[in-house]
């Protein structure tokens, strides 16, 4: 998409009459071609990868899943590409500044206008001599390395187009009901656990660096290895999610570890964002300072909130649009509006300054959590596909990407110390998020994590699209290329091996899987014994939901979903008397009247209302339903697989 | 999204260190806040659409539908950001060639490196005078005007981001079953209709630009014009669907006119590219000859057929997949193969130098004709939907941004006369395409097309989205600007003048409208008595059908349908018997063991079977069946609507 634009850039203005003119055109028409060609390599290589997916699916090969199958091809075609394509020839001419009063500016102009006479060819001199041609600005050369665009895309793709839908959706499929339950671990894990291992592996690798200086080919300096602790540590949610799928293990752990892999995400990326900002605005030697690191500090707080509330309060205006209008008559407005809520939660928070991934991420909750309740049966189903679709094929782009890049991309540089020792500080911080913070949970936990179930944490701690994507976005040293080829191959070697090791490891280490959760049941068995589930949930939430969980719970039971959804109680049951116009007002009228059926309803509870009635459809269908059951990569399939 | 790119190259490299590089992040990060405030701008004028349209819907108001209304919005935020707005500063420096070595050559350089030396501020002199930037090349500068990018968009993104989705969805929802039967009058209508109405109106133009030159302010050639003609001439589809959908109509007469507006898009698209094409390589000074008018005509009829052949080969391929896999187990897969291979028609094209988006109009009919067959109900869903929401979102955008680039597109240029004629032509142009072709296909057609039926036919010819792409594709003349702000006057005239007075108009021709049709009741009894059906069926076939369709329908049902579906009779039926190992290897084992259902089945009847297992669900479903029956933008609800 990226190079569609710079193409359409050379494009834009096409005239008749001189020869240089229609050169141009024809040049343009080739760069067009070029980019076109350069997105179909990628849209075949996602082809290829879907088909050979399925054969492995079809075939029961379970040594190598999709992702790592993706790096793969990318591998391969990125040879390729490297060693017989020819180099996309671009020219470019130097120029002096002359007239100094006009460069007499801090900043170099936006544009460039080039008087170019062109070569005197068929056309007569007057028509060509007038042509003045506008250069944008890209930004600084680096001077040892040619610029090379072949099959490369600009890295801010990454955090606009490709990573908001990824992380929304994984905000949007989040088990809510889980989730909330287990808040107060996952912000443990997700918040105090990333940022020790990001700073555990900054440290640890400024020692290499300071350590082994001479087998060093570039200088590193806190900041830069503080960089690549923050980018190292996230783990990737998807491919967990694939494996803990497999594994079916205690829904509780899956949310946790889930719901922490989704928000180490977030936190990694504003970190990395406050280190860059101490960097560049609050340090000017890149000494140690106490007042710089505390602004950091605070920037790094703040902006993580401000994002949090940004794309809490979106998901929130949507859940009121849906419910206060009828938009649900017409559901292709309604999911047309709930597409454009979102997109507009990323905007916002970009114009703000803020992270437009993180306020994503928790518009995702929030539209899942009460704006789902509102929305009509159709709505439902188009939106939780449109997002599974899109997070699907950006996965699979990113992690082709990862291997393409790894021989296309230029500015890769190799250093085999700095790698070695990024592994190892990488496998370290993965063991200070897991060991002591489970140690930690397990004083107050009610099933504990066993030393087993540690062990496959720590092992399924794949680095994934948010360490590439912040790797690749700053690659303007030596030293920061040298971190975004440790991260590229740490990410290719946890993703290939790792991921594909996992069945085998999950053998060897006895946990137990397929076992069948006994919330899962009652959950499923919700509508058929109401009462008697209530009195069984309540022991439930009493003894295993967190204390901050709790409190949490019990207000939004009683405010935040009376308000935004038709759920009962009703504001007008909640609040105080002396407050009912307003709760009279808040409320609709399909609240007070509609039957017990949507009582205490949200996504995942409805999901398994959609289930039960796909399952009700004619003999044709079910096949289908049977089948979509069998794909692992559906949430919808595991309510379905715990029924049965 | 383009202004994502043209921000992304900013970005690009950041480094510490000197005041100028940490400036430039700001001026990036400035960039890019404005770029976002861009995008926002467009999510919330549609958001506030659908918002209206909603309610404009509810209330039941009939003069003014959602495309008029997201062009009025439009016009309006235009209007606001036009005489509030401050102007986005953007500077810029000449600069001369020097090296005259370096310049020898006909094309200029693709970048410039620019040696800034920057202000001398408190950064050290060392730093700064190191520093080189790059500029790429974009286009030729027009003296007379200052380029301004304020919440305007690269004209490219149409054609490689916003109509393809729309084509492609048009040639995807298209009730196939009576576009074939009306095939030749279809071709009629769409080839030689639109290239008689655009020499037509080409030749009325430059007739009044040479009786009145002395009130027209700039200079027209007969290029000029005919490219006014060809890029006028087509109608908008989507506009007529939602009109005709209203009407209820003979869906003969419906699938018609559809196919015509959708077809005709197609034509104007590759006949303004041959009219280019002429003026820029066959033709040096603007006068008639005969040779590079044969080598247009040549270029025309090639690239038409060979988009055709490229985009239904692929339609073929992704048919041929989807059949001999058992992809459709994994509907996640599917659905991402389909919408890949769809994408990748539209890039072969593209790189073979041909029409992208005519490519993709024949993709999506040959995906509906067969791969739509093999995939599962759940891909059937989610591919229709998915796309559905797409051309929403995207026939939403372009109508805003017709609106809203009337007051900020810097390339408008005021013509009275030039615009008074241009919509007396568009008026004649449609009355030739529309009257006797009538006519003509009166001659021979059964259920004729009444006089009334006509000039509503004639109404109903709104210009919309591909008129305004190819008109803003080209701003480089002031002929061209000209010509730009005639469509987009024409576009906003039509659709929400003709679009609004269409309900009033149908009362007073009298037109008979919420008509059941025979065949559709027919259809859709077609399981209940399908041997008495089969009969009626083959009745209808010969009376109503043309010589063409005739001959296609047998090949498509013997061979095609066969070998790219699972439907009945196979090919070891139809092919001779020495040919039956091939048909043989060619035929699937569900083919040969499925029982009759499947039999003829295409989209149509399949929407059918879907609405059919829809109604089944349970009660709490059965509300948003009703509902979605409703939608009059729905193609599915004419189905339900006419059964009921």
């Amino acid at each position: 998409m990226i190079l569609y634009c710079c193409l359409a850039c050379v494009f834009i203005e096409k005239c008749y009459g001189t020869r240089t003119d229609i050169e141009l055109d024809a040049k343009a028409a080739l760069t067009h071609r070029i980019d076109s060609l350069n997105l179909l390599l990628y849209t075949g290589l996602l082809a290829l990868t879907i088909l050979t997916i399925w054969l492995f699916k079809h075939r029961r090969v379970s040594w190598l899943n999709e992702t790592g199958l993706a790096v793969i091809y990318g591998l391969i075609v990125g040879a390729i590409i490297r060693y017989t394509g020819s180099a996309n020839e671009r020219t470019h001419i130097s120029v002096d500044p002359q007239d100094n009063t006009v460069f007499n500016a801090s900043l170099p102009p936006d544009a460039l206008w080039l008087q170019f006479p062109g070569k005197l060819s068929n056309a007569s001199i007057d028509d060509v001599s007038n042509k003045t041609y506008a250069y944008t600005f890209r930004g600084p050369v680096l001077k040892e390395k040619e610029i090379d665009f072949k099959a490369t895309f600009d890295p801010e793709i990454f955090f606009n187009i490709i990573l908001p839908p990824i992380i929304f959706y994984a905000g949007y499929s989040l088990k809510k009901k889980y989730f909330f339950r287990n808040l107060g671990a996952i912000l443990t894990f997700a918040i105090l656990g990333t940022t020790t291992s990001a700073f555990l592996i900054g440290g640890l690798m400024y020692g290499f660096a300071k350590l082994l200086p001479a087998y060093l080919s570039s200088d590193f300096t806190f900041l830069d290895t503080l960089y690549f602790g923050a980018l190292i540590s996230p783990t990737d949610p998807l491919t967990i999610l694939a494996i803990f799928h497999d594994l079916k293990v205690d829904v509780n752990l899956y949310a946790l570890v889930f719901g922490e892999s989704v928000l180490n995400d977030a936190v990694a990326l504003v970190l990395s964002g406050a280190i860059q900002n101490y960097g560049e605005h609050y340090s000017n030697n890149g000494s140690f300072e106490t007042s710089a690191f505390l602004k950091s500090l605070g920037d790094f707080f703040s902006i993580f909130t401000l994002s949090l509330l940004v794309g809490s309060s979106m998901g929130c205006v949507t859940a009121l649009i849906t419910k206060f209008t009828r938009l649900k008559d017409f559901p292709l407005l309604e999911s047309a509006l709930f597409v454009l809520m979102s997109y507009s939660t990323f905007l916002i928070a970009e114009v703000a300054e803020l992270t437009g991934v993180v306020a994503v991420l928790f518009c995702g909750i929030c539209q899942a959590h009460y704006t789902y309740n509102n929305l009509s049966t159709e709505s439902r189903v188009r939106t939780k596909q449109l997002f599974e679709l899109l997070n699907f094929l950006s996965e699979n782009f990113i992690f082709s990407y990862i291997g393409v890049s790894m021989f296309t991309f230029p500015k890769h540089h190799f250093d085999p110390v700095f790698i070695t020792s990024g592994f190892m500080c990488a496998a370290i911080g993965r063991a200070v998020n897991v060991y002591p913070f489970s140690w930690l949970l397990n004083l107050n936990r009610k099933p504990k994590i066993s030393k087993n179930m540690q062990h496959m944490l720590f092992f399924a701690g794949l680095r994934g699209a948010m360490s590439f994507a912040l790797a690749i976005r700053n690659t303007v040293s030596e030293a920061r290329q040298t971190m975004l080829t440790t991260t590229s191959l740490i990410v290719i070697f946890t993703v290939v091996v790792q991921g594909g090791a996992t069945n085998f490891l999950l053998n060897w280490l006895n946990i137990p899987f397929g076992i069948e959760d006994e919330n899962e049941l009652l959950n499923a068995n919700q509508y058929r014994n109401e009462g008697d589930y209530e009195g069984n949930r309540e022991t439930i939430r009493k003894n295993e939901k967190a204390f901050i969980a709790r409190i949490w719970g019990d207000f939004d039971k009683s405010y935040m979903k009376p308000l935004l959804t038709h759920s009962r109680p009703t504001l007008l049951d909640t609040l105080p008397t002396y407050c009912n116009p307003l709760a009279r007002f808040l409320t609709t009228t399909e609240q007070l009247t509609q039957d017990g059926l949507n009582r205490n309803s949200d996504t995942d509870s409805e999901i398994y209302q959609i289930n039960d009635s796909l399952n009700r459809r004619d003999s044709l269908n079910r096949v289908s339903i049977q089948i979509y059951a069998d794909d692992p990569n559906n949430p919808i399939a595991s309510y379905i697989n715990s029924r049965d």
